[in-house]
């Protein structure tokens, strides 16, 4: 029997483990072990423990391993942190000595689901849909709005290539080269260290048809995670729940709503916008609020100010806050606004308030940002809620959305933006506003939520090349000609077609219980984008650059 | 019924085509149809063809489609090349509309059974036997001896990541972290545009395994590939052979021999080393001979010159061909110094020569080159052979073959290398020799080799950190901070491991028979490393090159 040394009492007790479990080893002669963490090989046999040394907590608790014969296969000579204990070691330390992090228990079982979870999708797309694995290049060229794209000098001097944010355009190509459904398992690149939870390599689950539908496309998703998901997790509802992207603004103040719990928003214009507090000069304000139940008892007034303040610094925006008293009046600075016991019966009426709840109102004349807002406070007092042991939800719980109709384009400083990207089919019954009124078009566009978190995204395509370039051209105003090879694929045959991406690191995170992707990803790299164990990015020499006609610049003062 | 407008007989009778076959519509009306390779619906019904309009070599001869509803989805305004006939479009011509190519029967059966293949692996290894599906960074630093990495420059100034030509140290790292059985379809990167064969990105399939032996490693891998091994194609011989190097060297004058023929070079020394055309005044001259049976009348004498005016200039040598006459004496430049029959008559019977038959003769100090000459006459002959229509072996056999007991070391202008990669364990005896007589020690070393190609390669490795650090630091005179990381997991209790790597593009591409691994990727690269359907690498501007605090050297005439 083979493993690591787990445990030592007086080197005649020991606990040999490996990813199956430990044993215990019992060492019949004198012997001097190795450290901690070592790998050795037992030769023994198996005994029945005595009647009083059973352990029954233990799988292996019956029997032990009698030996007089201990091998050293690998001394450890160091011993970097305690693994049955995670709380004690940091997360930088943990990721600078990765490759012992990684026999801890939580990282064989997230990193052993993976590879399981992967492996069932793989089945269910493959082996049942009749799904085509195709690998896409990794070494792409710069695209319109590819800003975040890594790039990679060549020899070739003056020419570099891209790692591509996703295979979106070469799955797009496989359509119309016939591959009429594909799927992978796609290494993706994104420049970006700004936001903690980002990789800069991350793992999509990619998927594209030929001749389909958005129904066709949510469900053989709902289908490949329902035949995916693991065994000991509750199940999946089916089908998933579906809401229009207005909807969910309206209800949760987000386009990924955690629809785990309740305490949507609601609208109370006609009860509380006349009241004086609001600025009614330029535009009628709405008025929307939420009712967290019991809120004011289990969140402190503390927390409820913390999140207020934290909230109105994002959006700029004045919230105002109701403690629900015993008999029903309002601890609020909107009582003196009020006028009476009426109002504060209606909106309590409104809310089905009871005593002790809390309330989050915001009136503005942007309805969307005030239930952003709103959204906010919402997500903020259930994580209160569940750092106090009493969460909104029942945990273990997981709720699937389609988040749909979408807009096909946004503002961003004046100039009209893809909203996702510049593929998206818009919705047919909208298409003759792409000329008359682009911000209205909503787009063939779905996004797949998950307790709140998004972890996927598809549309239908477009599959015609005027179209295509009209909304490159003269909506978005970028440079078709990078698109060159996309356009003239579309006039050599293109059937229709759509997909989806999914994140699989985070929806695993999301199946492993876990609050940062890196639990799920073997070799991450930290919150600034750097690899601790390797030392990498890292210095290379003058020579080095030299094969590819590059050099790093002397005065770089202005970055 | 939706697909490509394959064949169109006067606007009556067309073919639909999609990747399950090609289907005959008969249109009972007046309609235009667009260009052929457009992408239609046609709604009707499926009848039986009049009895002579039956075609037996159509799978849907028996019936057609009969429609008067032609739906347009997409009209073919570029139709690029013929796909019927495979041979009317030049390669460049293929690769600057990959996405028309792909369309063609070849293309379609080449990436749906690369698909099939990969899927039956993962399945053979991650389900029947327990290897675990991990992802690793393709981000990573530049280490010793990554000459041929590709770097990317990132936002933190001087600093550089570099694409990996394997996952190599992160399967090992798994190892320690008790990830006892690995594997992983992984994207590999080699910055290389020198040899035509080889892509800049690649697929690798890699796996890993602690406490394990070359020979289950070896049992793994034939088992893997007889249960993924398509049905079509004939059976893998079981268990594979194998060779230790030497015997490759001495008996096809190679380290990947082609099995699947005979003509293995023998030593004639004894024979001929004393004629006075060899050189023997510096040491003693090995004679090497191989016969061709039937070469002289099948290859051309001028091919015959062709072949040993070509290995000539590879390896500096003179090479002697005989031709055996009908009475079996010879047509040669060595007869003049044969002195009779008798040698002439010694010799034939040495090879068993018959009248006809060709014989390539190589005498020199070194017997490994002298080999390697007459290895490369062997190949070229059998080439010579098919391309006569008279091909040496059965077409479409496979020979499998593993060869091992590699030297660990070799000399590189003076200096000692790794034969294959640093990592490499000594065989066990020869460990003693590390110190004393290194290009002695012979590796833990395996190639897998199939009809004449090296398809992978795998090894014990070193995973004692002193000997790894001796390696590195003494032999190789590497600068081992580089590799901290991975020395110091050697510290940390690391288990003994072994692996494998098979190159899957050339693996597939001998099962699809193609020439080339271009054939059996989705979008490869030229042979001088451009994407031509994208135009990729490709200029970006001075503000993107910003971001990375690099620029563009001005002056390149060095390089």
């Amino acid at each position: 029997m083979s493993g690591w040394l787990e445990y030592n009492r007086g080197n005649k007790f020991i606990t040999l483990r490996d990813f199956t479990g430990s044993c215990q080893v019992f060492i019949n002669n004198e012997v001097n072990l190795p450290k901690i963490e070592s790998v050795i090989t037992v030769k023994g046999t198996v005994h029945k423990r005595p009647d009083g040394n059973k352990n029954p907590a233990m799988e292996t608790g019956e029997i032990e391993v009698v030996t007089s014969n201990v091998e050293v296969l690998n001394e450890c000579e160091r011993y970097h942190f305690p693994l049955n204990d995670y709380s004690k070691a940091k997360e930088d330390v943990r990721m600078r000595y990765r490759y012992f992090d990684i026999r801890s228990k939580m990282m064989q079982h997230n990193l052993r689901l993976r590879s399981s979870f992967l492996m069932k999708v793989r089945r269910f797309l493959c082996e049942e849909q009749g799904f085509v694995d195709v690998e896409t290049p990794t070494l792409f060229r710069r695209t319109p709005g590819g800003a975040k794209e890594f790039i990679v000098p060549t020899a070739n001097k003056g020419k570099f290539f891209s790692l591509p944010q996703s295979p979106q355009q070469f799955k797009q190509l496989l359509m119309v080269g016939g591959i009429d459904r594909y799927m992978q398992i796609a290494r993706c690149y994104r420049d970006e260290n700004t936001k903690p939870e980002r990789q800069p390599e991350f793992t999509q689950l990619d998927l594209e048809l030929s001749f389909t539908t958005q129904g066709e496309i949510k469900q053989i998703i709902e289908r490949m995670l329902k035949a995916s998901w693991p065994k000991h997790l509750p199940d999946l509802m089916m089908p998933f729940p579906r809401m229009s992207y207005t909807n969910a603004m309206l209800l949760y103040g987000s386009d990924k709503p955690d629809t785990r719990f309740d305490c949507t928003i609601k609208d109370i214009t006609e009860e509380l916008s006349h009241l004086s507090v609001f600025d009614q000069t330029t535009s009628p304000v709405v008025v929307k609020g939420i009712c967290i139940p019991n809120g004011s008892n289990v969140m402190s007034s503390k927390n409820v100010k913390r999140i207020q303040r934290a909230v109105e610094a994002i959006t700029q925006l004045n919230i105002a806050t109701v403690t629900v008293k015993e008999d029903c009046s309002w601890k609020s600075p909107l009582t003196k606004y009020m006028g009476g016991n009426d109002l504060v019966y209606k909106v309590n009426c409104a809310f089905q308030c009871k005593p002790g709840d809390l309330l989050f109102i915001c009136g503005h004349i942007d309805w969307e940002l005030a239930c952003k807002a709103l959204g906010r406070c919402r997500i903020l007092s259930a994580k209160d809620f569940s750092a106090a042991g009493k969460p909104l939800y029942q945990p273990g719980v997981f709720n699937p959305l389609w988040v749909e109709e979408f807009p096909l384009f946004e503002l961003d400083e004046g100039s009209l933006v893809s909203a996702h990207h510049p593929f998206t089919a818009p919705v047919d019954e909208d298409f003759d506003m792409l000329q008359s009124d682009p911000l209205k078009v909503r787009g063939q566009h779905y996004d797949l939520v998950l307790n709140g978190s998004e972890i996927g995204g598809g549309s239908i395509r477009i599959h015609s090349a005027d179209t295509q370039k009209y909304v490159l051209e003269s909506i978005l105003k970028e440079d078709s000609s990078k698109m060159k090879h996309l356009l003239e694929a579309l006039e050599s045959g293109c059937p229709p077609h759509g997909g989806i991406a999914l994140g699989l690191d985070r929806l695993l995170a999301i199946m492993c219980g876990s609050d940062t992707i890196r639990d799920v990803i073997a070799f991450p790299k930290s919150s600034d984008g750097a690899d601790l164990m390797c030392e990498a990015p890292c210095h290379v020499t003058d020579d080095e650059l030299d094969r590819y006609h590059i050099s790093i610049t002397k005065d770089s003062s202005s970055h």
